[in-house]
Parts: C-alpha cells; structure tokens; sequence
C-alpha cells in the first residue's frame, strides 16, 4: 500500500445505509487525500453516487452481493455470507488493500470476523473493542467491549497499551491517564484479575493513574479505561440505559405543570447543548484494535458526519502508523 | 426473644450521628410497637434523648466506648476494636439480643464484621449486600454488591433467592421478577460464571425472568438484579457518579444563559420532584442478607427519616420470618 490511506466502508451496515454512508464517505472524499472503497450492492451505491460530484479516482466500489443481518448469529453469519459486504470489506483489509474497514452493521458479526478475518498484530493475545464514552469534559476510551467474556491480566495489560496509544494518536490526548476499573483505588482492592493486572499495569511504558471507581468515569478523571469484556458491556449498555431513562424522566416532570412547561422551553437551547456533549457523531466510531488494519464499529444510526469522523479515525491510524506502533510497544 | 422486633442501631455511625441516629429512633419508639437498643458513647446519646418524650421501656443504651472510623482497614478496625459500637451492635445480633442491627458507619467495616462476628444462616455460602438502586418506576434490589470479589455460581443463584424473599416479604413486591445482569439475554451468553449461574436459576423456585443487560436497569425491568459483588459495586458507584455528573452538566448549561436562568426557575418544582424520585431516605438501607438476622447499612449522610426506614424493615425482617424463610429455601 502507498502512502495514501485507504479506507474501505461497509456501504450496507447500519441503519441508515447507503445514502448516509454514501454521503459521508463523499464528504471525505472531496475534503482528505484519500482512497474510498465502498463495499456492498453495485448497483444501488451507483444510484447513491449519482446525486454527488467528486473525484472518481478517488472512490471505488467492491460488489458484495450479500448483507448480514443485526438478528443473524454472528461467527455463522461470518461463515456462510462470504459475499457480505462485511466480510468483503474484512478481507480487504486482510489482504492489505485497505488500511481500515468502518460498518455500522452488526457488532457481534464485525467482532467475530475481525478477529477470525483480520490477523492479529503479532504479540497480540486479543483483540479489544474500544468505544468512546462520554464524560463531563469530553470523552474517554472504554477498553474492552469486545467478545473476551472471560480476560487474562495480560490482556488487560495489553489494552492499556493499546488504548494509550489511540488516544494518544489519534485522538490527540497528550500523555493519556489510563485508569483500571476497580472496587477501590488502593492496589490490593479488586478480584483475581484486577489485582493481577494491577501488577502488571505498573510494569508498562504507560500514565498508569492505578485503578479508578466507577463514580470517576463521568468526571473524565481517565482518558483510557481498562477493564474486561464483561465488565466494559455492563458499562457501556447502562451508560445508554441510564442517560435516555433519565432524560425521559426529566421530560416527563418537565411536562408535569404549565410553569415547567413554560421552563423547558425557555431552556431549550441549554438541554441542546446538554445534548450536544453526548453527541458521539463528532468521534465516529468504535475502534477495534490489535488486528493488521483498523475495523471501526460505527453506531447503528450512524450518520454521515459519523462516517465522515470514522474516516478521519482511519487516515490517522495510517498516517500514525499505530500497527507498528502497537507491534513495537507489545513487543519490547 | 419474644414476638416484638428489638432493633439494635449504631448511634455513633455516619455523618449525622448521634442527632439524626437519635431522632429518627425516637420516631419509630413512638409510633412501633418495638424496642430499640442505640449502641454507642453513653453520655453523649443520654444528651441527646433529654430533647424527647418517650416510653423509656421502650429503648435502651448499650455503652460501647470506641468508633470504627471511616477511613479505617476494615477487618483490623473490627479485630481491634472490640469495644466500638459496630462491633458492640453485631455481636448483639450474634447473641440473639437483637432481630436487626443498623449502622450508617464504614460499609467495609460493616462487611467483615457482619461476616465475621455474625453467623451465616445454615446452607448460606456467602452473605450479600443488597442495597435498593432507583429505576423510572421505582427501585430495584442489587445483590451483590458486598465483599466477595470472586463469586462462584452457586452463590448467584443464593442471591436470587434471598433478593427475591427480600423483596416480596420487606419491600411489599409480590411474585418479583429476578433478573441476571448479563451482555446479553440469549442464556448462551456472557462469561463462564453468569452462564453457570443462569443454569442453577432456572431450576429455582423463583420468577427467573433471565438474563437482563445493563441498559434495562434504569426501566425497572427486574425487581432482583443479581450479579456478582465486582459487576454489583461498578453499577452502584456508577449509578451514583453518572447521576450527580448529569444533574452538575445540567446545571451547568442552564446557568449558561439569562433566558435558561428563568427556564429554569419555572422549572424548579419539576427538578424537585425527579430529586425525590431518587430519594434514599424512604427505603432506609441496604440488607446485608445471608445472617443470623438482619444487618442493614444505612447510608452515610443518612437523616432521621432514613433511619425510620431502615428501622422499619428491620420490624419485618423479623415478622416475617426471613431468617427461616431463607433457611427453608436455601436447603429444600
């Protein structure tokens, strides 16, 4: 591969395929130094592509002729829909024809082939997914929400390289705090794995902070976040619980009176900006990391600023080298 | 002990101690056909109870000379201080002189001394915390959140039932729905330990819902969340830090500017009302369930009315049974 970054994209994933993934990776196109592979239905990312101009050397289409399904069980989804667009865009990236594959698709079928697809970067025990959450000041990278259910310390050690990296890399955070989820901040609080962990996470060339409480993850007190697959899940899905139940229950007290009434609307722009800092569009993806290549999990309703953010994740872990960078830290 | 619940509590625990600790036993005297025994400096609570009339039949002092602070190590503040009113309380409970003993002091000290000090109930592996977290309906019972950092999967199932005899008999919910925090629902899902305890659930006598994630906590969609006391302490604190991070963000966005300001002064009542909402106070405390009676840690900023509560649940604990309730159900 040249120096140009590569970015192949499921253009079939998500819920708001093609048109805004089409729209997004246009964007790109027509602002970044790059390549586009869109990977999916010929014919109807060819109908998508005709409302744009843009430069056609700079954007190819793969022809997959299959979709996996959100429903589908994902390691038999991987296996049987070779023509999936999912599984074309993986083996681009396995056979080194693109830098980074984005999908909006199904998470468990992206986890599944990323890690039977796409290699492991040598050294790697396992491959971690690790979305950005957000906090009172930004965001923080949660590592691991992958499919290890049952971690090793070493794997946790090696998220916290892996996650410093990106943070450091590609989201432009100097010097990245890296924080151990745990039931206590002393060393000897935690379960069998923290405690291990802990150990190990002290050895590294990392800002290792020790380990943080779960009430420090909404101040942002770390910018990486390890901890175990199981444990990274429970966070991230009552993260999105707990966020649209409260904003439910405030609206429905808000609309309890005519006085309040009156107040939430006078406060309206106030809770679009409240909003506006939940926004994750603005960071595009989950990244998947200690694969040959960057996958990026966008979310479902993905739009195309979304995308367009994924994409720029993408240049930048071309443009960083993080691969290399991963296989050297892992690997010293 | 005869057919009145005799409730012992910590007069010296928590932030509020002795005043509200005092008042809010003065309350329950009055109004419960109970006895209640304040554990703690002798003279400094006598101070207290000159402020009240009262059937002094009814309420009794236990001197007990130290405080278990609560920056403390746990189990040596409970080896060594023998003579502190948490210790002075347990073993009232362990002597059958007390149904129940409430304490608002260091929860760690609280752990080990109930697991110490007090004896497990016959069959019980390992007790559990199990304090009541808000949801949009309600509140749900979280067991466990206490010490047992590697839980195996029998103690799970243990926890599923003793949540769900809790929270039929004390918090008045009949035929609860327990639910097994997992990253998914699918029984085939998550780590070694939930899809074990999954197995042993379904065989109990209870109303297993299965697995629920964590995004259905806040919905209320299960009465008995049950899950091992590493999971159980990240939702806890989580629930507590996301909570107060979102209400500080709001906050601050609606003093961003003069219109929002007013907005949110109309809307005052409203805010007070979803503050209410997730008000401690009227559920008391948490249960630490698995012992030869009732240990409730009740919260550290506890107030008068809080420690009604918990005394109040002490009063059922005792006449209903729950300690044979559990008994029977643990080993039929």
């Amino acid at each position: 591969m040249g120096k140009k970054a590569i970015i192949a994209i499921d253009a079939m994933g998500g819920d708001n395929a093609p048109f805004e993934i089409v729209k997004g990776s246009i964007e790109a196109v027509n602002q970044k130094d790059i390549e586009i592979i869109l990977v999916g239905d010929e014919s109807k990312i060819a109908r998508e592509l005709k409302s744009y101009s843009y430069d056609p050397s700079k954007l190819s289409i793969v022809h997959a002729s299959e979709v996996i399904d959100m429903e589908e069980a994902p390691v038999i989804a991987i296996r049987k829909k070779k023509d999936s667009s999912m599984v074309v865009g993986l083996n681009l990236l396995k056979d080194k024809k693109a830098d980074a594959f984005i999908s909006a698709g199904s998470t468990g079928a992206l986890l599944a082939g990323g890690t039977f697809l796409v290699g492991r970067i040598k050294g790697v025990e396992r491959p971690a997914l690790a979305p950005l959450i957000p906090n009172k000041t930004g965001f923080s990278l949660l590592i691991d929400c992958g499919a290890n259910m049952d971690s090793k310390p070493s794997y946790l050690s090696q998220f916290a390289q892996m996650g410093s990296i990106y943070m450091e890399n590609i989201m432009g955070v100097s010097n990245p705090k890296v924080g151990l989820i745990n039931v206590g901040v002393e060393k000897e609080k935690g379960n069998q794995l923290t405690k291990e962990a802990y150990s190990l996470m002290e050895e590294l060339d990392i800002n290792f902070m020790g380990n943080i409480e779960a009430r420090d993850i909404p101040y942002g007190r770390a910018d990486v976040i390890v901890c175990d697959a199981f444990t990274g899940n429970i966070i991230l899905k009552y993260t999105e619980g707990f966020g649209l139940s409260l904003f439910d229950i405030i609206k429905e007290e808000l609309m309890g009176s005519t006085l309040s009434k009156i107040g939430a609307l006078l406060s309206k722009s106030a809770f679009k900006r409240i909003k506006h800092r939940f926004d994750y569009t603005e960071y595009g993806g989950a990244p998947m990391l200690g694969l040959q290549g960057l996958v990026i999990k966008a979310h479902g309703s993905s739009n195309s600023k979304a995308i367009f953010s994924a994409i720029c994740q993408g240049i930048q872990f071309k443009e960083q080298k993080i691969v290399e960078q991963i296989e050297q830290r892992i690997n010293q």
